[in-house]
């Protein structure tokens, strides 16, 4: 296998054989092909893609990489969600307990903020003493006994992937559909499903802002996933402005308790319930979307979904006293807040510029090797469309030092405009499965 | 500055800074950006291209990541002559001496062979003892005394060209016309040229078959070197056949050694005459094209060009007396010969398929690290159009085994055709300066 010879091929617009995706992903994995040629590789992809066949042969050779989840024998459904990347979407934190509440097993396993998006890993890790880096069969017995384990990629878990992924980040490659879909969909495959809701932002602080390019990512990935026997549904939802009202990492994990406590903000809630809906028709527990968000409301109302994040926390060595306490997450030393500058109509929040602000407060990383500051982060009550009085807070920043504060408010100062009118994306607009895809009323 | 954002704005089609391509170039030669980012931006701009004040910007900056020839305050025109690389091209070996035999100071810098195509250093080390690895001082020394020197590309001149091109060649990103033409134009500019004549190889055999893209290089370096005060001629020349008849480096040599005796086949001489003639009209020697001829046929008749061969080789260590003994040229021991499997005309000799078997045979290289076997190769005394009958000797191998003899035998079974017509480009097609491009008679 000459490797200049597939790059080229691939530059020039034809295919690699299944086979000579799967020797080119060993040879990667054993140090044979070196990071030059497979960036090489990996922009030729982006700029030629890659057609179903060679798609399906590279996320067979991710997924080959490494080991995988097994619950050989156990009759439980196995659903899982996942999300293209937000600013301010904590929902896995809320729909993992929802759904294994209802009796449908979620072996949940994230990623790490990277860029101006959080990542779910590090939201769990601002619960004192979490652990998110269980060894596989710990996270299979933890499934089976309580429904849910919020997990990494454990290094066991398609390191092609992650070698992949890491050199993608770097060499401007990620943006890419079919890389983003075999890489998505080596790792859920991993977690040996019957099926994944799929959470495709669009809109400015989305990874794809374009909606026609969040389609083609749902259809690939649904393409993809039925393929293999894993059923896929993918939600279109809005990432024009931040997912709820809290942005940084235990501010996150603060509001996603509330949500189960029944006090989420609406917008959260809605996408929450719908996602937690499709995984529990996909699953087959229950006949009718109708019939899933009785049981979403059935489980945050009971206090079960509380009690199995509880469970969760306790499993994976955390405090679970954060649940009923917010004190005992890790707090910023100064809060300061951003009166609105004139009344009017919030125009935008805009959330590139506000995850980077996170980034910029320590709440998330420039490199892999970054520490995140857990407490940092900010607040935005204040929605597009929304009228607020000259003076109203617009939000509030969670900063570690006066100076963080002062530069975090002055770009949250240009994030948050007020004006006469606005215009938002529909929260869910589009829903799209292996039938067709279906506009949302919005 | 932040490399994936460089790697992401080429890949969306803008263009970088001259400053950023300095930084750029810097940054790699100091190791501080790795292969595998430049690698990913090659391959974008392979798709994207390089605007002319990015491609002079990457250009001046390859030339000033190195040294270069200094002829300060010598009158005597310096011209060099590069080709885009082909099989059995030895013009070089005769160039060289003819131009400087006629006055004219040929600062030759060559390369070696990589990929199906050889190399005149290649070519000019099966000569006993000779060296192309020379200081630049010495270099300069040898031109001014000599008129001639060639020598390969030194550790300092250009370094950023030479890891960027070893880059491009194991990442297929060789093939981007600013890449090429900043790549020639950075050595040749560290070569104090006031001309370069370009010999642009088109069709089957060549790095860019396409005539269009042949052009379209030609009319990139013209501009490059006119903007940089070095006057560029190029002649788009064919490489539908190979040039000459010995292919393979000792063997060119004493092919090189026969033309400049007066005896080189007529395609070879064509070319040679042809490109060297641009080179003392460039230098201002004679007037015009039909002086130059004169005056190349007149090196040559004279045995002043054979001398000036002799003194070179002298000069760089090399034994003089292979001139006029070929014996002294290293010999494969296993000659064997491809007889016309029947009557016909010869439609095609395929020059990709033979420069690989050249490689087979160990004569020229698949990675940097291999060593040539310089006495290995073929003798092709045919050409496309002409007849030959059934038994008449198409072509000789010289390998080193008899089993690869055999291999090379059934290659060169299938590159040369016989049948009944044949088409061939026109031996020199087209000659392209800032004035314009001019069609050639065929």
């Amino acid at each position: 296998m000459l490797i200049p010879r597939l790059i080229e091929r691939k530059r020039d617009g034809g295919a690699l054989t299944a086979d000579e995706w799967a020797g080119l992903v060993r040879s990667y994995v054993a140090g044979d092909v070196p990071d030059y040629q497979m960036s090489a590789l990996l922009m030729a992809v982006f700029f030629r893609g890659l057609d179903t066949s060679e798609l399906g042969a590279l996320t067979d050779a991710m997924l080959a990489s490494g080991d995988r989840l097994r619950f050989d024998g156990w009759a439980t459904p196995r659903v899982d969600k996942h999300s293209t990347g937000g600013v301010g979407d904590k929902t896995s934190l809320l729909i993992a307990p929802i759904v294994a509440a209802a009796g449908v097993a979620v072996p949940m396993m994230s990623g790490r903020g990277l860029g101006h998006t959080g990542g779910t890993l590090d939201k769990l890790e601002s619960i004192p003493g979490f652990r998110t880096d269980l060894p596989l069969r710990r996270a299979e017995e933890q499934v089976r006994r309580l429904g849910a384990a919020l997990i990494g990629q454990t290094p066991e878990i398609a390191p092609a992937d992650k070698r992949l992924y890491a050199l993608r980040d770097v060499t401007a490659t990620v943006e890419s559909i079919p890389l983003i879909a075999a890489s998505i969909m080596s790792k859920k495959l991993a977690e040996g499903l019957d099926a994944l809701v799929l959470d495709v932002k669009t809109g400015s602080g989305a990874f794809l802002p374009e909606p026609a390019r969040a389609l083609e990512l749902a259809r690939t990935m649904i393409a993809l996933g039925e393929e293999r026997g894993c059923t896929v549904v993918a939600l279109l939802t809005a990432m024009d402005r931040p997912l709820g009202h809290a942005l940084g990492n235990a501010l996150e994990v603060q509001e996603a308790i509330a949500g189960l406590e029944g006090r989420g903000p609406a917008d959260l809630m809605e996408v929450t319930t719908a996602l937690a809906g499709e995984m529990l028709v996909a699953a087959g527990v229950v006949p009718s979307m109708d019939a899933a968000r009785a049981t979403v409301r059935q489980t945050v109302e009971s206090g079960a979904a509380l009690e199995k994040l509880r469970q969760v926390i306790e499993a994976q060595g955390g405090d679970p006293r954060v649940v009923d306490d917010d004190s005992l997450l890790p707090r910023a030393p100064v809060i300061r807040a951003l009166p609105a500058p004139c009344a009017g109509v919030v125009t935008q929040v805009e959330p590139r510029a506000i995850g980077r602000a996170i980034v910029a407060l320590g709440g998330g990383r420039r490199t892999v090797e970054d520490e995140v500051d857990p407490a940092v982060g900010f607040v935005v009550p204040v929605k597009p469309g929304q009228r607020v009085e000259r003076g109203e807070v617009l939000g509030t920043v969670h900063a570690r030092s006066d100076a963080a504060a002062d530069e975090a408010l002055a770009t949250l100062a240009t994030a948050i405009q007020v004006g006469t009118s606005a215009a938002q994306l529909a929260l869910v607009s589009h829903r799209v499965s292996s039938v067709g895809t279906e506009e949302m009323a919005a």
